[in-house]
């Protein structure tokens, strides 16, 4: 069943890498989509990432932190599918106040303007696995403390649980997805601003050496964007899922070293360079980390179907074609 | 040895009940004390806490939100006991931005000036066992899972991690405390947005029957705020304190309605009324809780000297000297 063909739909971050992929999604179920971007060079909206959708969606530029646009945008919406957010962690530490802008404060009028003009709607929120800091075992399930090790990660954890607290208290009905690394076509490759492994892709195509800091023994494990818009309309199509928080995550656990390595061998060219580790990136490394999704398996049926070979080859094949259109 | 003969202290919520308080045994060993209060009225503030004070001390009327003034008054300082906030949980339910803005807010710009003009201050922070939730099991150690109850919980979390994460990245000394009920002279008692137990002072002295919510049988913790202030000092002067969370609490372990029969009793009149719950204090309840304290007495070589009882009979007779102080 198609819950989503004829209904109203906000995307916050609509023009960024996951926001565009479940725009595209959601305009093929027949929704009625309306996306928020600020269109902020820092972050990770870019107007092409919806290139052929221009005239079967409405694209609305404004800022989340905009609590009045985001008022009369929000009334008469069935769903808030909201993943505006800052995500890079050096940034929060260099500007605190901004990521506290965007990641906490933002969330509380969001959360109020539903309270408030809309307490029917159904809200899907994009949080991350940050926030559990450096772990204690692996892989992670949801029990495990949250920990966070930067500013980031503190003001996303407070954003993440008024949703969980709006759900409880006045029955917001709202679902949290802790992301791990997702990536595909749409997303940030310019920087390391969204994930290093943008930053990877970009230096592949472009003949330079892949940058490992460290050994590269670091393990993670990584989403390819069409599972994780499959989690985001399984969380809002779910009643199940209200008040939950959930891990995405993959049983394919790497270390970073052998990801470059079969970035490399995939592009038969490349390089990898291993270098030390910025000081800044260090003081915030968690080391390993994968996570347990057996819940959101178990409740909402949700695994990932992209093998990461088949999901770095869609990748790399997305930018090799559009380039020019995500760097110089 | 008295570490803090000669030092100079900055006392956010300076004129509140703990900071007072603080404030008083700070004076006697010898420390130059700055207060800084908003003395905003719904708040903690009041002037005649540091009644007999006024001279052997400074008074700053200021708000923690006014980043300047913090900036200003944290220079040259060797320590901050950081006890500002918005306590009420019922009021950051009802105005979330204003909880936000002094709870995390303020916090995350006092520790980013602490960095900028006085990386070698020493801080203190006031948090709560609020942030536990509805606790998993008893006594709740500090390895218990953090699951905020209301807005007032996120944003104190918030706070608090912004302390830790500042001494673990940016080696500002901090320290965080989480405070359970604490009780004692100077303490609100005009309504509950402290701790209802100072509306249960408030009755008893006026004659009127003490209001216990439901049952009565909820299990609870008390300090008496000498035990605090021993606390919040031993945490100042401490190395092995640096980056830690340390629960305070106490071994006399008393539900609401013993609480309340022990006041009746001491006061040789008074009478106990159990009234339902009001609506917006029953979706935030947590039914029983009491702490383990039992790290910061390993480390810190803390615990509580005085009783419930001598507690309670000091605060009566302190309300019954002072009471138009307090309220009219």
């Amino acid at each position: 069943m198609n819950i989503y063909q004829g209904r109203k739909i906000l995307i916050t971050g609509g023009l960024g890498f996951i926001g565009s992929n479940l725009a595209r999604e959601l305009v093929t179920l027949g929704a009625e989509v309306t996306l928020v971007d600020n269109l902020w060079p820092d972050y990770g909206g870019n107007p092409f990432n919806i290139q052929g959708l221009e005239n079967r969606l409405t694209v609305n530029i404004s800022d989340v932190r905009d609590s009045h646009a985001m008022e009369y945008l929000l009334k008469g919406k069935d769903f808030l599918f909201n993943l505006a957010g800052q995500t890079s962690h050096v940034d929060s530490m260099n500007q605190p106040h901004v990521d506290l802008e965007i990641n906490t404060i933002a969330q509380l009028s969001i959360l109020e303007a539903c309270r408030g003009v809309n307490p029917d709607i159904t809200v899907v929120f994009a949080s991350t696995r940050q926030l559990y800091g450096k772990p204690d075992y692996l892989p992670v399930d949801e029990t495990h403390p949250v920990r966070p090790v930067d500013v980031n990660g503190i003001n996303k954890l407070a954003g993440e649980w008024y949703h969980i607290l709006y759900n409880n208290v006045y029955q917001i009905k709202a679902t949290v997805l802790r992301l791990t690394n997702t990536y595909g076509p749409g997303m940030r490759v310019k920087d390391a601003r969204q994930t290093f492994l943008g930053t990877w892709i970009k230096s592949l195509i472009d003949g330079q050496p892949i940058k490992v800091y460290g050994t590269g023994n670091q393990l993670r494990d990584f989403n390819y964007v069409d599972d994780c818009v499959a989690a985001l309309l399984l969380a809002g199509s779910s009643d199940v899922a209200r008040g939950k928080v959930y891990n995405l995550g993959s049983e394919e656990v790497t270390s970073l070293k052998d990801l470059a390595h079969i970035m490399v061998e995939m592009d038969q060219g490349g390089s990898v360079a291993f270098v030390p580790f910025p000081p800044e990136r260090k003081a915030i490394d968690i080391g390993d980390y994968y996570g347990d999704f057996g819940l959101i398996r178990k409740e909402l049926g949700w695994e990932p179907s992209v093998s990461l070979r088949q999901g770095l080859e869609r990748t790399l094949q997305y930018f090799r074609q559009n380039r020019s259109h995500y760097w110089s």
